[in-house]
């Protein structure tokens, strides 16, 4: 068998890595890239099979680049979904002691996640910004001397080779991010679970007052449940959206086709992403009439009545 | 060709023989009926090959007779509805004069419906009750001396040999009846029209508040509008309801039979009760979305998103 | 104090008596009236205190001419509702046995709820109509000779001096029917109870579809269930709905004056009937949100908003 | 009348500085802030009267830093709102040919946005990041030597004394982003005007399917249109969302309060930050039955049953 080639938002260390750790073999290649559009690309133009990407975090919200990456270009399919708890480590030079620490560099949105950690231990510190957690470990391990020690995640530092100086280091420690893993478009659907997401992207009827609510009781009339809404503009004025939406269920199931079909029908653009097994594992809960037998014996009935009965 | 057999709601003469004569040739037989659950009996039993009755009343509403005797027993299906306008004449033995007419025998309905036209023109005039509006056109022609005069429809004026003292008595000159032809089961569905309805019959969910509001969304959510909704008890207590629906289109359009897959799967029973051009020959006017084209390019979408690409 | 008089649906010896006599004290005058019209018109012009008229029965449905007779003509209130369990006896003159019974009068809804008794019981029997089963009863004490029993209630079999050849006549034992005690429009309400109705007249905005959905989305954003809704025509054309609804709760309760004001707004029409203590007397289960308090805190905040804060 | 001081999104330049010229007359104080959190703090500080701040960008969409900045930290007020049309200048110091240009720095959203553009007009050109698009031009006017131009706003060009090589610099000329106008909780509101926007920040009951629905209805009950909704996570887990919404109209409006108490009701957390006048000032188109005088009418109506009639 072929090792597989993965793509990922880079550099080594990052997080991303980590989440693209729990579903890759040994063998297999890890392709760091410069940003969220580069990974996708990538796939988009065979370089590589399969790319990681963040799309949600429990602190900052949707991942604006991947969302907007997905619907911006050649279709790709999402296979699969990894959480990653987000804490850091407060990294340095092997002989840094704690107490030296005076300014740190990490990427801004983990600065944020960690200043009352910082606050009360470290007491007034400096930070200096760094492209990515990772970007920071690398700079330290590559001799920077602008600050003293980086704010990282557990495997860059020891991707780095750097000491670790404190660990746990969160102000909230059930912070996690959700990644994808994206293949092209002609790769095989996952199989059923119990426990399946289904990403679209959807756009509204423009000039049309409660066109969202509409759009809401095409799941609702199915007994589908979302479980990530995300606005993004359509781009060509202000006030006209289109969503990026993570429901239950696989688009096997017959209620979930039934959602298509009426987001097909009523809006200007449904484009769907994938349906794949939640990293949560929690079966869905199905609501009475919305089973796979409760559609096809519909069916049938309705088919029935179109029958002449001689 | 055999001549067709109706069974209609008598006696000879009544509105529903009017509404009979716009659908059967003059070879069909009429076989008048004591009520509605008798003309409907005939069919189910075969003795006829369809029933005319009423089911719908501009003043007084649904016929519950006419909605609970489809609700109850084997199967049937409605193939046509035609409108007759609910206007009366007065009709007496030939030499009655108009201002002679003291005493005044109809069915309450007809009485209630004249009640001003009689004050404005007649004065104080005492009613005398009959079981319908022919049957005291028929005492009349029989040589009943407790009245002067029947209130009843050109039709039975005529039949029974009355000369009518004055035409067009009416309160509401507007009122108007919807009778039904009703046939078997397994009588052929009439052909789509551009214009067509569709009769159900839906039991809600118990105990679950909000369960109307759940069911007509069945309807929202496909574009499907509701021209009549009589809500009759289920009959095992208060406050159990089934509903007696209209709704446009034909079972063979696909915005119907997706919503009838929707009431199959979420509501305890439904029946159809048949597909048949509207009397009014108006068109349904469709909203967007809602096409059999529109339906069939999307399921034909989500087919193609179950293939594997290869 | 003076005796209060009650108008009902007469003659004496009806099921309506019988739930009049639930709420009246022994010195209260009753006066049948001939009809429900009647019953009501003499409260209209203050020749009665209250009325008492059926407004549902759990077999045949609401009563439309008590629904029509309060919607047409000046305001009425309910005052409080009874509920009258619906079994008959089968009653005769001294001396007549049961297997002599060939021939039986009552109201034809009476005979239609007995059929399977009588048919179990009796074998084969005729039916003689009469216009309430208490008519039949005193027909019977009357001295008719063209039947051989009465098919009317215990109450009227006592009044009219018969004797009961069978008791406990049903073909469903839990059939009831509901009546309502109604007042002039300035009757003081009666007091908030854990366990109110109210009952209100709306007519829909016309030629728009979805109007009924509307109207319900007023009582569900409130969390306002509905105990019993009635579509009656407007009268003016075919397809022109108004209902009569039953919701749950007070119109002092702010949830209900919330569904008010939003049916006021949204509606050409919108009648009160009137809010009373329900018959069950089980306590209306509040949703999070629409209790009183929860309407007086929300309004507080607004307040607060619009006042400068200097 | 002393001066007032405003707080902005900086450097001096900034497309968020040509948005408070819009605003401030010329003796205001202009203080340009590192970061929006930064421009917040120092209205909620005192320090500044104002602040203005991004919200929304037509090809980006909301700018998160400033939903959440007004979300997390005491209570702030939005007093209007104003929209600049994103067009940037090629800008250089004198002497500087439009074909020596091959390096050009500007913040990674200005390259975004004029891609297309240099493609077509200057060929294979390297992207030099800038934190800013002003911090572009201030490098420029500084002596930086590592790039040719700066992409920038025509009034950071103006500001730091550049010449405009190309004016017009653009993929969609189209493209606006909205500012908004913060002031301290104690802020006079705006008065009402026939164009508002009201600006909430909503929290949806955790664990409930359809609770977006149920949340979305509470606007479309009473008539009020959304005109931005953007989800935000609450933070503390995946899947528990908060919305940012604008909707139209004024919270002096009846519709709006009635909106406003539903939410209360019904959702943990409400906020309101401000009601203000449209930038685009077309004016909120009312739908029947939801103007000042239908909910003031119709509150009368409900008061008048309350009452004892005598």
């Amino acid at each position: 068998m072929v090792p597989m080639r993965f793509s990922y938002l880079g550099p080594r260390g990052t997080f991303t890595q980590m989440a693209l750790m729990q579903v890759s073999s040994d063998e297999s290649e890890h392709v760091p890239a410069v940003d969220v559009p580069a990974a996708l690309r990538m796939v988009r133009r065979g370089e590589t099979d399969f790319a990681v990407v963040p799309i949600e975090n429990s602190v900052e919200g949707g991942v604006n680049a991947t969302i907007d990456s997905l619907s911006n270009g050649s279709a790709l399919r999402i296979v699969g979904e990894m959480l990653v708890p987000i804490t850091f480590v407060l990294a340095a030079p092997q002989g840094t002691r704690l107490e030296d620490v005076k300014r740190i560099s990490t990427h801004p949105h983990g600065w944020a996640q960690c200043q009352n950690w910082i606050a009360d231990n470290l007491g007034d510190v400096i930070h200096v910004p760094a492209t990515s957690t990772a970007a920071a470990a690398a700079a330290m391990a590559g001799g920077a001397t602008n600050f003293d020690a980086a704010l990282c995640n557990p495997l860059s530092a020891e991707q780095y080779g750097l000491t670790v100086l404190a660990e746990g280091v969160a102000d909230n420690p059930d912070a996690v991010t959700r990644f994808i893993t994206v293949g092209p478009e002609n790769v095989p659907l996952p199989e059923r679970t119990p426990s399946d997401k289904t990403t679209l992207q959807v756009q509204l009827p423009s000039d049309e007052s409660g066109a969202l609510l509409t759009m809401l009781e095409q799941f609702a009339t199915r007994g589908v449940n979302l479980s990530r809404i995300e606005s993004r503009p359509v781009g060509d004025s202000l006030g006209r959206y289109q969503f990026s939406i993570d429901c239950e269920g696989h688009v096997a199931d017959e209620r979930v086709q039934a959602v298509l079909i009426g987001l097909h029908r009523t809006c200007p653009l449904v484009r769907f992403f994938g349906s794949y097994p939640s990293a949560h594992q929690i079966p869905v809960k199905l609501r009475p009439g919305t089973a796979d037998q409760d559609f096809s014996s519909a069916r049938s009935w309705v088919a029935g009545l179109l029958e002449t009965k001689d």
